[in-house]
């Protein structure tokens, strides 16, 4: 198999003149905005995971879909690193850019092209934002299903190029299941579209490759998702328990029993407070962990449901199961959830978010494995996430100010990771690897795996320039770590390890 | 971009001789069974798509993994073309074998290996039938979704390899939604697992893109699948129009509607006379088209929908909608539907089904347009076909000993799929590329998305083994061809070509 990628990345990246590249891009498309100033290129220095910064050599702000292409073509010919970043929301640094890179972004791409309510799609490019969507759909009583909490500001380009998830994903699927083509540019500027309008679409599923492959494949130039019409009515059950594992194991009764919730979330005591303390949610503060069960659909269905979802509550051990009265009090139990981080970060002074998956019978384990971790690094961590899928975000609590603080907590997260990967999950749910996760990749998959990832990046961008040092780790990195793949509850997992 | 497949295909195959291969193999692996002489080969000269015959040099029977292994190995070095197959029912000649290549024949991996009914999946070997899988679930209360026609007697591991859809696609979705994991051997032996049972795996999504590779990628040993609790009501309407274009309008309201019917079916007045006269379902002989539309889960949210859907139904001109009085007549009107085609069989000593997929909202003018292309080659053509999803089937029905008319069906068909991409749709829904649409995917795909798919291909087999000649055209095919894709209507088709 073709190792030519593998070979390019890790700092042997190729040598690029600042001066001279500028010069290049102003001569090829002179209408391009082009940022070069040191203080100009300050605030691209990292995206939504502020751990990591880099200044970039030059960041790209084009209009125009020939802009992209020619830049394409300059960058591919000189041998130019190319990043590319939407709204820069993304939590596992696949937008960080390189300093010897080109920071392409896609932000000013930013119109609804097209809402068909018959066919119920929207084509839109991929600098406009996840919401905007669905308020551009609103009017035909249709949205746009996926919703990352940064939905507000997060650009559908990145949401495609993560497969972003969200609180809606257990009954509506993630980014992947609510697309229908993308129109990309490859590194040689290239014109393809993936997927398509009809239901299925032959030869090779690229579309689905390119979700979620983090800007390693090509540049999204635009985008045709699924449009679903607004349930009649949504309902909220909040469920109180005096242990963890007991909401744990609700959870996975509450799927086996065959419902489906709009969304199912789960809060341990900490993050409870928290966010009581910052929203004044009416959540039972008292509580060892709450779930919120959203049921959604039409109304006599949603009626049957929540009597079937408290029974299988009671059943599991909740100490109390409240509906929301009416839209104010659903409205209030989720701005509880969903501001739930922000509410934890008032309780310390860093946290560090964690994104692993795990299937959901592993729940009440992990949740007991997860606590006695943190006792053993003397770290507090918080438990919010999205039960239903088994995708959870535990946050540790530190203070970096604190000598080896920081080391500690990125210890005990690849602590978390590691348990996470043992009972047959994953070191990512919806935040992506990037370049967070890269070293922990390593453990994921074994080294025909990655090298068939790097086959595969190579037959859309054999020279590796775009993205490099994302998502998918060389063989060298691997080998260098002593981490290759984990056998058998054999670990050897290494901690984080910064850029 | 590496186009070493490329230059393999298209009777550029390696010179492989029989008694040699042969020899090697019962010298590697002493117990696998073998088929050399020419009366064992015949039964494997076709697959589901009978016009299409070869006989294959050898036949593999394997039991164990460890047996594929080391014939895909021997093979690898050899330069042996391999074609896998499961159970032969394909309707595009995907197994079609090549005289100078082993078919590969996975049936006999048909053991059912774990349903965890709390997990809601299934793991299974790939020879294990469709139905059988659901038949294991069914003591849970579960089932598997995908119901391909044939799913009697079809395997997992080809409903795998094809992307298999059925009635239920619409609500369901095909083989790749309700997949979870697969293992798989390499040409070169080396085994992957692709997916996982945690909601998402991070890196590149290789679990959809092998999804529909047609045995392009490598051998699929061991599926796990998603199982769905069985609905508590399935409900049937079925409703009468007397024109398709208003039936097929009726199709495009209920959708647009935001109703997702379990199934949602149409057949024009050739197909429902047909049935009828076969089946004796109770259908309206006099009506130009029906529809049949079944809609499932609780009780009460049933009851609603049948409602809405009579409204939508008795609005876009239904002269009479009737929902099945009990189960008996429900199965019966299925009855009707599910034999339709060799219903039509009995019209017609031969018949050549087509399967395309268009945007819903192009239904009324496709089936107007393949109306005044029947009567333009004076052929007659009976649609019957999965209306909710676009997926259109128009059966040609033709008489093979009547001199020209096979050329002129053939003819037809082309121009009927033609018609189908011309509006935005697809040269197949569910029944795959194989190698009786290979030609057909050089109007679907421009030379850089054909490039790239070959690419592909060469990440996982570089030396173009596996399955040469089926899904993916060479761009030489293309281009003796003459029909490099299709632009803005501008459709040089040509007809189709047997191998």
């Amino acid at each position: 198999m073709n190792i030519l990628y593998d070979e390019r990345l890790d700092g042997r990246l190729p040598d690029v003149n600042k001066a001279d590249l500028l010069k290049a891009l102003q001569h090829a498309i002179p209408d391009l905005d082009i940022l070069w100033r040191e203080e100009e290129l300050k605030p691209y220095e990292c995206d939504g995971l502020s751990a990591y910064r880099t200044t970039p050599m030059l960041v790209a702000l084009p209009r125009r879909l020939e802009q992209v292409q020619t830049l394409l073509e300059l960058c591919h010919k000189q041998n130019v690193p190319v990043v590319a970043r939407g709204a820069g929301t993304g939590l596992s640094g696949g937008a960080l850019p390189l300093e010897k890179g080109l920071l392409l972004v896609m932000a000013r791409f930013n119109t609804i092209l097209h809402i068909d309510p018959a066919a119920r799609t929207a084509r839109v490019q991929p600098g406009v934002r996840n919401l905007a969507i669905s308020q551009a759909a609103a009017p035909f009583g249709l949205y746009y299903a996926p919703d990352p909490s940064s939905q507000i500001a997060c650009s559908i380009g990145g949401n495609v190029a993560e497969n972003a998830g969200g609180v809606h994903c257990l009954k509506y699927g993630l980014t992947v299941h609510n697309l229908l083509k993308i129109e990309v540019l490859t590194i040689e500027g290239e014109r393809l579209t993936l997927g398509s309008e009809a239901y299925d679409s032959p030869g090779f599923d690229l579309l689905a490759l390119f979700t979620g492959s983090e800007g390693l494949l090509g540049i999204i130039t635009e985008v045709t998702v699924k449009l679903l019409p607004k349930p009649q009515v949504a309902k909220v059950l909040l469920a109180s328990f005096d242990s963890v594992e007991k909401a744990g194991r609700a959870v996975a009764e509450i799927i086996a029993a065959g419902i489906i919730p709009g969304g199912l979330e789960m809060m341990d005591n900490l993050a409870i407070r928290a966010a009581e303390d910052f929203i004044h949610a009416g959540y039972p503060v008292d509580a060892e962990a709450i779930l919120l069960c959203e049921l959604d659909g039409v109304e006599a269905d949603v009626h049957d449901d929540c009597q079937r979802v408290r029974d299988v509550m009671t059943e599991a051990g909740a100490t109390e199961v409240r509906q929301a009265r009416d839209e104010a009090e659903r409205v209030r139990f989720w701005a509880g959830r969903k501001n739930a981080f922000p509410a934890i970060g008032r309780l310390s002074p860093d946290y560090y978010c964690m994104d692993g998956t795990i299937p959901r019978r592993e729940l009440p384990g992990v949740l007991q494995g997860i606590a006695r971790l943190g006792e053993e690094y003397g770290l507090r961590v918080a438990n919010v996430f999205h039960a239903g899928d088994g995708n959870m975000h535990p946050l540790i609590l530190f203070d970096a100010n604190q000598p080896g603080e920081l080391h500690r907590a990125e210890a005990l997260g690849g602590k978390i990771l590691e348990l996470c990967v043992q009972v047959g999950g994953s070191i990512t749910g919806e935040h992506g690897v990037g370049r967070e996760k890269i070293n922990q990749m390593c453990a994921q998959f074994n080294s025909e795996e990655l090298t068939l990832f790097h086959a595969v990046k190579t037959a859309f961008d054999p020279l590796g320039l775009l993205n490099p040092g994302k998502n998918i780790p060389t063989l060298h990195r691997c080998a260098e770590f002593g981490a290759m793949h984990i056998h058998a509850g054999q670990l050897p997992f290494p901690e984080l390890e910064r850029f």
